[in-house]
């Protein structure tokens, strides 16, 4: 880990926990360019943010991904050291299942615990509604089975993550199709989205060359967009209506709070009503 | 079979397939009574009168199930016959790809014929607007993605589907879900039609008394209304918005026309715009 200062650690302190009332970035005392931090390093930073949520006894959504990889091991962390207690972790994927259960958070899943208190999770584009692009890793589905019943759906990621509309980064929006016919619902969803200049492609493994596989035996179709594509809720519903589509890739209007960390700083973007509330802090303030 | 009279064979004359204008049932000079029809002979006149419809050259969807099945029969006997020519088939499920590859149909899939000419398939009820619940035999998405895409789509059944509203038979409405969490998937279709005095169950295969498996690999929920659901475009939403749920068996506005056989003569439904077209023959009229 190539972060020097600030340790994400100090995110953990109680006190500092609740910084209010925030001031403007670039008060900092501490310049930016005088921290050398990676964008694993952000990630990190936003995670370590987002389990001070957690609390004993609550159900915890565990997402997937490399941001929210370090949640989970912050969790464990913080069960390990006695601080936290009683926590029920439902892993959003195999991988994290796998992950949480060697590093012995006790597990669940919606079949037992169909109501989970937090959930912390990464996401591939975050727009100014806080409206999501999830799945490039590839789990999209049991992603939105659990964060779509949760109170609270925290979600972190470093700012390179912020688009002005889904899409808009020009990475991919997958979606998650039965195998049978890919190609035939490809051109279907490729045609639903002529107008914002939609292509699309079968998601390939790097390591076989052969289909990606989701944990559910699905294929992924990546979507691109050139042009917004409009009203997300329409197009969601225009994509599950298509037969051999299993899940798409918006997540809309899930998330309840996104935390953000950049360089000079972290950025907690909370959803009120249809508003979203913007509160940034820089570095030093939070360790003052 | 225990058809007597009269004979499915009958419903292939050419001249006999386009009696216009229509007379009422009841002008019968057979009486229904000397007649002794079976449930599978019922089924295998509504299949045999769909047939008609099928011309050399043709991408024809192949469906699945019971009657069904007298179709698919048909079509290759006409093959055989060389009265049909250059067919191709694209079968709706594993079992009427086994069946037409064994009966010598040339099969494709809807990778290589995106656009369908006709689909020919049964349904487990048919209400007034000619919207469909499908899935019984546990084909539902394959059915759905083929019959979705043609351009002509003709529904045959026994009278004994015929329902008032779509769940009126009391029999299951079939929803196909991922295996991960099924029962979190139930609670939540059931939850969602509470207003339909709605039931539901997962689908147990009773050869080996686990969950019935899709061709896709995944589970049926059974549900079961006390109730009409309301509006069927909305329910159809509900449902596909919830993660976890790849299809569901109500087909909504897909039918062209339904061929319904009774033991008095066949009625064949026909959507005109909005609205639907009936004409009834009796058997009689058919043969005369």
């Amino acid at each position: 880990m190539a972060l020097a200062y600030p340790h994400p650690h100090f995110l953990l302190s109680e006190s500092h926990a609740a910084v209010d009332p925030p001031t403007p970035m670039g008060s900092a005392t501490v310049s930016p360019s005088t921290v050398s931090l990676t964008q694993d390093d952000l990630k990190r930073i936003a995670a370590y943010k987002a389990v001070e949520h957690v609390k004993s006894g609550m159900v915890v959504g565990l997402g997937t991904g490399s941001t929210a990889k370090h949640a989970v091991d912050r969790i464990a962390e913080l069960l390990r050291q006695g601080k936290l207690q009683d926590i029920v972790g439902v892993p959003t994927s195999t991988k994290t299942y796998d992950q949480a259960r060697s590093l012995g958070i006790p597990l669940s899943d919606l079949d037992s615990h169909p109501v989970v208190d937090l959930a912390i999770d990464g996401a591939d584009e975050v727009d100014p509604a806080l409206n999501l692009v999830k799945g490039r890793g590839g789990s999209l589905l049991r992603e939105k089975m659990v964060e779509s019943v949760t109170k609270k759906f925290i979600v972190i990621v470093d700012e390179s993550k912020l688009v002005k509309h889904v899409g808009g980064s020009g990475l991919a929006m997958p979606v998650e199709v039965i195998p049978f016919c890919w190609n035939h619902s490809l051109k279907r969803l490729v045609n639903l989205f002529a107008h914002a200049g939609c292509v699309g492609e079968l998601r390939m493994c790097a390591e076989n060359g052969k289909p990606s596989v989701t944990d559910n035996g699905n294929y992924v179709i990546d979507l691109y967009f050139e042009r917004d594509v409009g009203d997300l809720n329409e197009a969601s519903d225009a994509i599950l209506r298509l037969p051999g589509i299993v899940e798409h890739g918006m997540f809309i209007g899930l998330a309840s709070s996104v935390i953000v960390a950049s360089v000079s700083g972290i950025t907690i973007k909370t959803k009120v009503g249809s508003e979203v509330e913007v509160q940034s802090f820089c570095y030093s303030e939070l360790i003052s």
